[in-house]
């Protein structure tokens, strides 16, 4: 009778950890988001059920169903996994479903997953943090401020990458208040779209050009002077790990 | 002929990936780190050699003579791993072992691994981001700064969590700065020591606190309204996942 919450990664399912792959072999039920790559859904055995509370534009399951589904999973079922895209206690609202699990007297664990926040610029050969270039990184998503609550211009430090999750809609009103706030309308920008995917596509700029790139979620985007750094060249095919 | 920069994650053996177990698994060398935990080296294959470039303090390798090393090995085996604890990209110095194999014309590739940055909060039950607390995290390290370039100061943004790395000797400096930044005193503060070992301590103040607590290296600080939260006694033993 446990709920496992369980980071999925950033999509290819050789990059979930060993504890998760193990856990969705012996799932009774795993509630997944929309996110989850289908190559990781393959690793659930054939007798579970899967439940999709995927949030698609539209077709939005609200939290609190959600949690009210997972206390009635858990009082039902010996193991449940929560399956979330990269990380669940990173934008992943791990937290919340925790709190509803704990408050309902449900068992549970978490798995940490690989975030896409970093994994992300890594598929596009971009280290998030670089000797001369960045001391640091902060990670923030997009869809969350308003346009005129100042909370981008507060988080113009040139010391830090800036990694926005969820920020390709707003990414001109993002630019315009990083360089309200102090940062420099040259500084590089590079938008990794569908990440870890045969799909994906990176678009170097700089923070000027950034609002009028032509890019579409999902994508990361990625802003300081690491997104300079372009080692993507470097790596093999994936092929020879097979 | 390729170099493989591999995520070992938190220590744990269980939360390597499934990409960075198989490759252990085959690999000809393995050059790891100090903090790579010795369950995870018992994954790597029997045939294969270990060198611990391990920089503990005092015994220190330096990071030109490692790129070399991994240069010459790049030159004479099939499947060279340079294994790194967290991510390779993320204070990882990848991005430089890159630059430095590709200069010399060896083929690399780069396997992310779970940071400790967001999974040793988690080890103490912290999300790093959770609706109404944090919209935002920001992760740097303790020993690069300077105490009195301001570099801390700049951090001081409520709207981030902020995780810091290798920052117990500096913990003090480090809470002046934030507090003169504009930090509440009572901002809440976390200190994971050993996360993910059977050593783990977890200690909970305030930022005015911060500098006077007992704690030891190897530790994660997190600073932010986050680091109220405990989840961790919501855990499960691990052995049932055995």
């Amino acid at each position: 009778m446990t709920v496992f919450l369980v980071g999925a990664g950033p999509g290819d399912a050789d990059l979930l950890t060993v504890r998760a792959a193990r856990l969705l072999a012996r799932a009774d039920v795993v509630v997944h988001d929309r996110l989850v790559d289908a190559t990781v859904l393959e690793l659930v055995n054939r007798g579970a059920e899967l439940i999709d509370v995927g949030k698609a534009p539209g077709a939005f399951t609200s939290q609190s169903i959600i949690n009210d589904l997972l206390i009635s999973l858990g009082r039902h079922h010996d193991c449940v996994v929560r399956l979330k895209g990269g990380d669940p206690f990173v934008f992943g609202r791990g937290g919340e479903e925790m709190l509803a699990l704990r408050a309902a007297g449900i068992a549970c664990d978490v798995v940490p997953g690989i975030t896409s926040a970093f994994s992300g610029p890594l598929a596009a050969g971009i280290p998030v943090t670089h000797r001369t270039l960045s001391r640091g990184v902060a990670v923030v998503t997009g869809h969350l401020a308003s346009d005129d609550d100042g909370y981008f211009r507060r988080l113009a430090n040139p010391d830090l990458t800036l990694v926005v999750l969820m920020g390709v809609a707003r990414r001109n009103s993002i630019a315009t208040q990083l360089i309200e706030g102090g940062l420099a309308p040259t500084t590089p920008v590079a938008v990794v779209e569908s990440a870890w995917t045969k799909q994906q596509r990176d678009t170097r700029a700089t923070l000027h050009e950034l609002g009028s790139l032509d890019v579409a979620s999902p994508a990361i985007i990625v802003i300081g002077p690491c997104a300079v750094l372009s080692l993507r060249d470097l790596f093999v095919d994936a092929g020879v790990l097979a």
